[in-house]
């Protein structure tokens, strides 16, 4: 990790950025692949699902045998920890539903909104070596508790044709019973076009690989709803001398550990903070399995030390961190001035691991400085509000002549017309 | 306007498409207009000032000045309307403020969220001969209610180098301050990327011509939040015996003279009640300044005829429309079972204008379909939620041996062990 001491802030937008990874031809790379899919539907899923995944599938769907198969071969250990986890999810999602607001802005002008779910939406997981069954409860919970009527799971089968037991219980536990086999970016594809197998849907949310991101991006050009543009995975930690420097090194090595491109930021307050926590990464890094992808996502890092607190809060803000961990004192003071991050750890016993998984936060977070202008996902993220507004004679007659006026400076006439005729009809109806 | 009668659900598709017309090199164009601007900030500005607004610019800045003169041009009515408009939409929009959320989701585990206002944002207001002063209070009142930092206003100058009184008057009432005189993509493109004269910002707002809503597309690409995707507008109009047929023909004509591109539809449960609805928008039409423009919208709109109400509902859902107005027998019945609108106008005395200008909802929605998976604007439009965590010793007890069950089953062991190290040393110290 290399080490920036108090840099000024001219600096930072460069200490800010992220590593940008484009693969070339990627844009038309993804393209072939969406018209394939919108050309010839199920056939070309076939067929792109036998030459990136290995396998000659009969159908894209799972069936309700397989689901039932995944519950039985799956430790009875790890389910109780996914319902555990799913019923903390659901419990901070289902409080953030909301009444219908109704404001009688003017006598007999009543205005209300009403939260509404989107009838259709789509999930992607990735498959890959880890089987990213947690982010299925974190997308799939509160496309349940906004009340969505379709929604569609597309996640890549592995050589012999399966999707992994643990994703397959997990959409169970949540409700999902429509499950497709197929990856990439013919299942952004399929869900934004339709196919006879997999049905189109408004909005797609999910995270996936540079492929899986580009079709996203490109199927919102077109007008689809996604969760958030992405970008890969990154933690910030404010540490001071009240940290524990093995615990700032897992929350490092827990970043580290999810691809050679994910970025970890280490804010500290004084230079000799560095030393134990670069030790205990040593120590620990020789533990891990994936400690060869952890040493490439380290060697993008950055250690920034600034010794003023209120430059290290703007640091904060400046780099909007997806994940940030504060483990200083008087960190729930910090958090309170924090206005750009997705989610935060706040002390010493709240490491990422606990948002990622089970504290019930939703752990799809906005990336790449994103957390600027956007949130994570939310039950509203499934959601829309609708306005209405109703007017009595009373409210028209009161608020009517304002809208005339406007609507004439605007040299909007037949906006104004449409308050004349009704004020007409009330007049010789009084 | 060409009339169906009870079409089969298999046209609705069809009879849902919107006019598309996407100019040729619209995007070449935009492209680069945005690399000119990002290379020659200012310098680009004016230059494109001088082509497309015909008036050589010496600063880009409106002046306090300029503002204090259009407050005492504007005559006290027109003033006085805006006040009135402006208290409404700040009533609903201030409803819509929600408390910090707290959930203890395990014991020792507490989440919550908090709505931040994003710090830098962007308006735009088009030019041209409608002064769209009403859109500068739809986005400016929610801009300062949410807490916006900076607040940066363009709208492209008149030929003398001014821009329209009444929208300066909006701006300076609802506290706008920071004005500069740009259109076009060129505005878009200033707000993105930041000039000597205009802020960057994080998200961009306000309806355009095809070229500013190109630009946005475009820098939404590179990681820009924009309000939403846009389209020309459009009102579906859903009305039977009980309505007015100059109610009607006024409600449609309110919306055809916004553009040739702008969509009608009316939906009516008998064939019988087109021809006092055509009658009178003959009549209106006439007594129209912008009849031109309307008369070329209607040629692009459709009546449809579904005798069956609840076919009729489901058509409205199909649509998905910007405005919806329910000009009907139990219109608050049928209100309540729309699920894709943007906003909904209940009742013969509930014209659209009212909406456009002074009930309070926000008249920034979403058009085009877009309205299954997107809402209009609102509080949160300005606003981010943050995640919050705070886990005791007691809440890591509980749910860390959760987070290491799930973290190993998905092979990510660095996140066990930011969980086991915490867990160990409680164990030593407990």
């Amino acid at each position: 990790m290399k080490t920036y001491t108090n840099p000024t802030p001219d600096t930072w937008a460069d200490l800010c950025q992220r590593p940008q990874l484009e693969l070339e031809f990627l844009e038309s790379s993804v393209r072939n692949v969406l018209n394939r899919v919108r050309k010839s539907g199920d056939e070309a899923l076939l067929e792109l699902t036998a030459q990136y995944d290995k396998v000659q599938l009969q159908t894209l769907n799972v069936s309700a045998a397989e689901i039932e198969a995944a519950g039985r071969t799956l430790p009875e250990a790890l389910k109780e920890a996914i319902r555990t986890a799913a019923a903390n999810i659901e419990k901070f999602h289902a409080a953030q539903r909301r009444d219908v607001l109704k404001v009688e802005t003017t006598p007999g002008v009543r205005c209300w909104r009403k939260g509404v779910a989107i009838d259709k939406v789509g999930i992607y997981i990735p498959g890959g070596s880890a089987p990213l069954f947690s982010t299925v409860l974190m997308l799939g919970i509160p496309a349940r508790l906004a009340g969505c009527r379709e929604v569609v799971l597309c996640s890549p089968p592995d050589k012999t044709g399966a999707i992994n037991p643990a994703i397959l219980f997990a959409a169970a536990h949540v409700g999902i019973t429509r499950i497709c086999k197929v990856g990439g970016a013919q299942a952004i594809a399929a869900m934004a076009y339709g196919t006879a197998s997999v049905p189109k849907v408004y909005k797609i949310f999910g995270p996936g690989n540079q492929y899986v991101t580009k079709a996203k991006q490109l199927v919102q050009e077109e007008g689809l709803a996604i969760d958030m543009p992405a970008g890969p995975s990154e933690v910030l930690v404010l540490a001071d001398e009240t940290a524990e420097p093995a615990f700032v090194a897992a929350d490092l090595l827990s970043q580290a550990e999810h691809g050679e491109d994910s970025q970890v930021m280490l804010i500290l307050n004084d230079a000799r903070l560095l030393a134990p926590i670069e030790t205990e990464i040593a120590n620990q890094l020789e533990q891990l399995p994936r400690r060869d992808i952890a040493r490439k996502a380290l060697a993008n890092s950055r250690v920034v030390i600034l010794s003023d607190r209120q430059k290290a809060l703007d640091f904060v803000n400046t780099y909007a961190p997806e994940h940030l961990i504060l483990n200083i004192a008087q960190a729930d003071a910090v958090a309170g001035d924090v206005i750009n991050a997705g989610s935060v750890f706040i002390g010493n016993y709240t490491p990422e691991a606990m948002g990622d998984y089970a504290s019930g936060t939703n752990h799809t977070l906005p990336t790449n400085g994103f957390a600027r202008a956007f949130a994570g996902v939310s039950l509203e993220s499934f959601m829309k509000y609708i306005t209405f507004q109703e007017v009595s004679p009373a409210g028209i007659r009161a608020l009517g002549p304002v809208v005339e006026l406007m609507a004439e400076a605007e040299q909007l006439e037949a906006h104004k017309m449409a308050i004349r005729v009704r004020l007409d009809k009330l007049a010789t109806n009084p």
